[in-house]
């Protein structure tokens, strides 16, 4: 397998965008990350295009690739469509990273792009609610349902019911760590802050506003103990990169970033205290890698939930098991901290388009690797992770990436 | 990139199966492949699904794969999600068999699965739609009934809008022929006739009645010059694939057949008389496998309509441009024929569940490469070829897939 590398990357702005179109927001970051490796459409060898909702949001099912591409005069190329939930773009890198990294082609664009927002808020909450198993969703929000009453909590998910599946599923995570660990709410509230205060430096971010933990904490409740502010809203957007072989990748630029990992899995059945997906996705990039948590300058981490980020905190290595809190307490993830996470504002307060968030992920470390994030810049970074969980089985993601960049 | 060999494949009945679900159609593809392979579900490193339409028939969008397989036990390794329309599962075949090729696994399952049957049939025609740009299907629509128009056809079709647009653009292809190259309705209806035929000799298709020229001309007209008899039907089933690095072949079978070419290419603007979709992607198949259509054994076309077949002869080099006519009137296509086509019964007869149609297409050449097609056996058969399209962009396929399998 050959050395992969990341010559180009460009995003667009997060938002409520009713009136552009999957073509529209997909050219924009196309053209923006062609542009910045210096690379016109004509010598792309091949694209891949990871896109989780668009079949039941705007009716564009099993061509998106062709289409958007096709709009801007991108064709007669293998073109890849392929959806994992929320790790549908990183999916995408991963299969344009295997393309160059097999030796068949040097040049691929990836792209994320996503459309949620839609006149009809039911169709864009609907069209989340296909991240997990359709027959078994009731049974799931049943479940959910029964465990949350059980934890005295009345609070009432706003955003619509499959909106309400994924928070009561992850509010489940969030309590099953506060009563095996310790861990509070008020840590919880305290990756919110962090990363609300990340997103405000963020030009393309969603929200840019500042919150306290109290005012967090204060915000409407969606499901014990998640606050409104500790959740990510839903977006729409996209994240365009190039990808190169080693050989051609110094005709591009003087700063290649290198592929130390690409790394996709997927749920399987474990015991409580067995490995589960998390702990086996960060296992296998490390070794892939041949690099270990204690390299790592900063990492994206899937902070669909603010509890989700501190449990990947475990999961990654960057501390022990029931550690999260403490490391958020720290100020381990702060900038200067000892692994700053998610400076982009993450999902929370960069938004989550959920087609391309792993595309997003890898452009704020393609920004902080070259040194080019502005306020938010990590000093001296050198490796970069980003982790990015997709659907919901039981308590954890069915399909999880993992990727490590390095200068 | 390293030799890859087909070690097993299976398929289910293809039909209208209103009582079953994707899991269960796909369940019952993937356990004949892996027995027909002698292979462990646990020993399977890599896993890709190609499904067109789930998203919006069946409403399991996103996780297909992590869902269908997740149900039989399969799990903790990568999963692919792909679609590329019509040609969705040989998408799928060919991201298996660069997983191979690179080196990366040693063992990859290829599953396609479809189901179009909905309780609700305009469901299934409007999930057929969704195979062009969906913003610019309304002017498609109107292109198509304006050419047909002129053409003196009053006929309509019976079975939806959707429906309607797809054979009204393949009615435009089919008429683009006659006046071109002389071909006649009853050339259409021969290729028809043949599939037909074969279809009766194929356990596994959808339809087994045969019909005679004149019944073909004579059944329901859908555009002209198409009639029913000559199109495909919409239907559900799966096929699935057991692909092996050459290394670990000869561990399952004493009898590998080799991926000779695996093409993958879209639809980009051409002139009139400049080589088309069909063209390239054939040229680039012949290329990689070191072979030209004088070599191939028998091909597996997609006949989403009859005149689609007749043209794909050409495309494919199995006979000079614009004698596609006097091929199936010389019974080339035929058992005992140069290179017979079709023989499963093609999409016309086997059917044509579109995501599970690549998968199918090599499962044909899969048996009779093995000398196990039974009375549809093409003797001596040493090279298969399938051609697999999806979606539609003015008059071509906006994506194509061939494939290149030999002894």
């Amino acid at each position: 397998m050959r050395r992969v590398a990341v010559v180009g990357a460009d995003m667009t702005h997060f938002g409520k965008y009713l009136d552009r179109s999957l073509k529209d927001l997909g050219r924009e970051a196309v053209e923006g990350a062609l542009a910045s490796a210096g690379i016109d459409k004509s010598k792309l060898q091949v694209a891949v295009v990871g896109n989780a909702a668009a079949g039941l949001v705007t009716g564009q099912e099993m061509v998106r690739a062709e289409v958007i591409l096709g709009d801007m005069g991108i064709g007669g190329i293998p073109m890849i469509n392929t959806e994992n939930a929320c790790a549908s773009s990183s999916t995408a890198f991963h299969l344009a990273w295997l393309y160059i990294a097999s030796g068949m082609y040097d040049l691929a664009l990836v792209l994320g792009v996503e459309k949620l927002y839609h006149q009809d808020k039911k169709r864009s909450f609907a069209a989340i609610g296909a991240a997990v198993d359709v027959e078994m969703a009731e049974k799931a929000v049943a479940i959910a349902s029964a465990d949350r009453k059980a934890a005295g909590d009345s609070a009432t998910a706003g955003a619509g019911e499959s909106r309400s599946l994924f928070m009561d599923l992850y509010a489940a995570i969030a309590r099953n760590h506060m009563r095996r660990y310790g861990t509070t709410k008020e840590q919880y509230a305290r990756v919110a802050e962090k990363n609300h205060f990340y997103g405000s430096l963020n030009a393309h971010a969603q929200y840019r506003e500042r919150y306290t933990v109290e005012e967090i904490l204060a915000s409407p409740p969606v499901a014990d103990p998640l606050t409104r502010l500790m959740c990510s809203p839903i977006g729409d957007g996209a994240a365009a990169i190039i990808l190169c072989s080693e050989e051609k990748a110094r005709q591009f630029t003087t700063k290649p970033l290198w592929v130390r990992a690409s790394v996709l899995t997927t749920h399987q059945e474990h015991g409580a205290d067995e490995p589960g997906l998390g702990d086996r996705v960060a296992a296998m990039a490390y070794e892939m890698a041949d690099l270990g948590p204690q390299d790592v300058s900063l990492a994206e981490l899937h902070d669909a939930t603010a509890a989700a980020e501190l449990v990947l905190y475990e999961e990654m290595g960057f501390c022990p098991r029931g550690e999260g809190g403490r490391f958020i307490d720290d100020g381990e993830a702060d900038l200067g901290g000892r692994i700053p996470v998610n400076t982009s504002g993450g999902l929370i307060a960069k938004g989550h388009p959920i087609g391309a968030t792993g595309t997003a992920q890898l452009y704020e470390i393609f920004l902080q690797l070259r040194g080019e994030a502005g306020e938010r810049q990590v000093s001296g970074a050198k490796v970069g992770l980003t982790e990015n969980g997709g659907g919901m089985v039981g308590n954890e993601n069915i399909v999880a990436s993992v990727h490590i960049l390095s200068l």
